[in-house]
């Protein structure tokens, strides 16, 4: 155990930890690695059990992926939040496939599926830990839904613009519309539409250097 | 516990019946009701924690509203399944809201939602039973959200594979996914996606030398 580099992580973020005999403790660090992930880098498109991953730094971005390769953002995972929809053997009841993508330069602890998944069959806590961090993304995902189906385009621009300028502090977004698209999960047609139109009513301006939002309350009122 | 007229009903739906004690129990007996609900009543509006809720016959169906009265079917639930949804106090990490009807004439029995979440909270049976339903349903979720969204994908599918098969006169596609969805203008992982769900179906096998057409009457019904 006292080899362990993961144990001082996991007994932090994995609130189990103490209910863990020794050599499941033991059997968590052995089946698990270290792993440093490119901005862009692909680390679970779906298909197989890729782990329970632990965000260390940076971003994951976690989407669903329509016909033509449209996106949908589900949700993002920050330092020390961790993904369990890409353990897909861990809990049975999960059918879907989902994708994560590190968004910045990422640093992860990925603990294998085969190993927690037999830790979580046996005991309780680490069971209750999956199933309330899944719940939890549920919610994220019903927010997400809600968004797409009952919004209509206008307020979810104006929503995101508005998030995006608290987010930077910036009045300038300076995103393409191709991002902001996808980040939205609409087609760039759409956006760019949309953004002529806030335009056209001295919402915002578009240059080449971004989305200058030039009427908030306007922006706002919208929401 | 002998006057109790729910529990032959809650020993036969609820697994965690056997590891509950006597007065456990004689809690959850004592806050249930049986309800029977016409067509079409409203049973519980996402405003408050109506409680667990059993169904005995009929059909409820789960959905979302929009503020402008626009629907979102989620699920429904036939007898002998249970709608964890409806009791928001028992977990903590469900922040969304939703509305349950009665589909058809229904009989439930109803376990208030205070008296179920605190032997939740003591009896790891009763959450891990209660999170695995409520797991379960993010999974029905997800497919409604596919079926929006990739709405088209099988039926486009199914008539690639036939005329590629029809094209060659085997019934062997030896084309990678990768191929298929360069021909389709889809994605890779999108078209694995849904051969891993045609062969769940039985109307492929996926292997090394291509896709095996198995259930070619199947795959047509699907165009």
């Amino acid at each position: 155990m006292e080899n362990c580099v993961f144990s001082d992580v996991y007994s932090e973020f994995f609130p189990f930890w103490g209910a863990l005999s020794e050599s499941d403790r033991a059997t968590l660090c052995r089946s698990s690695v270290l792993m440093k992930y490119p901005r862009g880098t692909n680390i679970h498109d779906g298909s197989e059990c890729t782990g329970v991953i632990l965000v260390r730094s940076g971003c994951l971005r976690v989407y669903m992926l329509s016909d033509e390769g449209k996106e949908i953002t589900l949700y993002r995972l920050y330092a020390g939040e961790i993904c369990i929809l890409s353990a897909s053997c861990v809990l049975n009841s999960i059918t879907f496939d989902v994708f994560v993508d590190a968004e910045e330069e990422s640093e992860c602890c990925i603990v294998g599926g085969c190993a927690f998944a037999d830790i979580s069959a046996k005991v309780a806590e680490v069971k209750i830990f999956a199933l309330e961090t899944t719940v939890g993304r549920f919610s994220d995902v019903m927010w997400v839904m809600q968004q797409i189906l009952f919004m209509s385009m206008d307020k979810r621009l104006a929503i995101f613009l508005l998030d995006e300028s608290a987010k930077t502090g910036s009045d300038t977004v300076k995103l393409t519309h191709e991002q902001i698209a996808k980040y939205m999960g609409s087609a760039r047609e759409v956006v760019t539409r949309m953004l002529k139109y806030f335009a056209s009513e001295g919402i915002v301006e578009v240059s080449r250097k971004g989305i200058a939002i030039l009427d908030k309350p306007k922006l706002r009122k919208l929401v």
